[in-house]
């Protein structure tokens, strides 16, 4: 499964001060910490700084690619900022993210197809967030047919179910299940990704539903996850749920954790 | 989900020596600990006691009775033992266990009908255990019809998928997984259980295979688990997982274990 590093993001007081004062030493090494903790993509978020990311976003690109190899995923609701921050970025960014809402998926397309980006599409459209699996299928479906007529690959979209509370809602974690176990099995080669916190909103012990979540959804096929990698346990969860799915032959990544001290809770 | 707790076993040496001297305090605040911690069955097993079976299982079912309100799982191959113990037994047991072997069917069967026992039924018969879930159904699929044709509700049988460690085979962890999801699809009103920890067999860090694996079987449908209820971490992930697959409206159960402290990882 792909990890994507969730802590660059300036919605955390400490990440916006930094951010704010071009703080590089900073950023690089918290980009560095979920590199070494596992992380596939580093993903970078200014959006509270308001008015300013056009500058900010590129800023935070050329500054965590100064200090390690991986791609980003560049996160902003803000099209000239994606724009700014996909022209200075190194190999094949993600884009996060777009939606089936009219103004938002055409603002954003031209920059995927300028730029041979994968994208993060949410299961939203101009109603909202739909209530079940089957409606959040259907937004997906369209999201998937309309950038393929657009000329991306399936391997370049991950579809993101939308994660809703359990505490404002009893069903919402099986929602977003049943939509991943949907996409998985009738839109071949296109991801699935989700962040994995939202679900506990509310609720006390984060921690404990979080890690459980994890290996639900990796049980319902998700391919990536926008997590905090440096939260050992569930990079052991993850490791376990792999192997116990048989995505781990012979138990070698399990084993190779191990041996590097992940493996803690 | 029902919890069997699991920890009255001759296997353990501390158990096998209380249960040789007849230390009806240590077994009896054994099963204590365990329905304190959730224990929906207390299972009593000494079968490492060769020829002694038939005297000391039906002192264990005396002995935890008298201390505890739950219903006992009896746990032996001996057809002359489960008789011994169910003939003491109060309240409905659970007889661990049948298998599809020939000979082991037939002796087993009339205690079940006599006693009006659950029973817990494992997916070999005499060709030994098989090797996909596709097989392991079919096993299953055939000891639910012979019980039914002897008398048995669908409710009183619990099918064992039998775990096998994914040191010795990475898929073994998938093939469980789906022979409880096919029961659960196929065997209307069957129940499914397994025992968690063989999963992990081999390998370091078992505790965590183990709380990964009891999500993934929550997730698979699973309906009871032979476990150590007084693992604080099973029991956490397995709230968890109840909340998060819209088991536990309102999150009350959640919320109640959280409240007793039990949440703890």
């Amino acid at each position: 499964m792909l990890i994507v590093g969730e802590l660059i993001n300036t919605s955390r007081r400490k990440v916006e001060a930094a951010v704010r004062d071009r703080d590089a030493d900073f950023i690089g090494e918290l980009a560095e910490r979920q590199v070494a903790a596992g992380a596939d993509y580093v993903d970078v978020n200014c959006g509270t700084l308001v008015g300013e990311e056009v500058e900010a976003l590129p800023w935070l690109v050329k500054t965590v690619q100064a200090r390690v190899d991986v791609p980003l995923c560049i996160d902003s609701a803000n099209p000239e900022a994606i724009e700014a921050a996909l022209r200075v970025h190194r190999g094949q960014a993600m884009v996060n993210s777009i939606t089936a809402e009219g103004d938002r998926f055409e603002s954003f397309l031209p920059l995927l197809q300028e730029h041979g980006a994968s994208v993060i599409a949410l299961c939203m459209d101009d109603q909202g967030i739909p209530e079940t699996s089957e409606q959040r299928f259907e937004v997906a479906l369209r999201l998937v047919e309309d950038l393929r007529a657009a000329g991306l690959k399936p391997e370049q979209i991950y579809i993101d179910p939308l994660i809703r509370p359990i505490s404002t809602g009893s069903q919402f974690g099986v929602t977003a299940l049943e939509t991943i176990q949907r996409v998985k099995q009738h839109l071949n080669g296109v991801h699935t990704i989700c962040g994995l916190s939202n679900i506990s909103f509310g609720l006390p012990k984060r921690r404990v539903l979080n890690m459980t979540f994890l290996a639900l959804c990796l049980s319902a096929g998700l391919d990536a996850a926008i997590m905090d990698p440096t939260e050992t346990v569930n990079m052991a969860i993850l490791r376990a749920a792999e192997a116990l799915l048989g995505r781990d032959e012979y138990c070698r990544n399990y084993l190779e954790a191990y041996r590097q001290g992940k493996l803690s809770i």
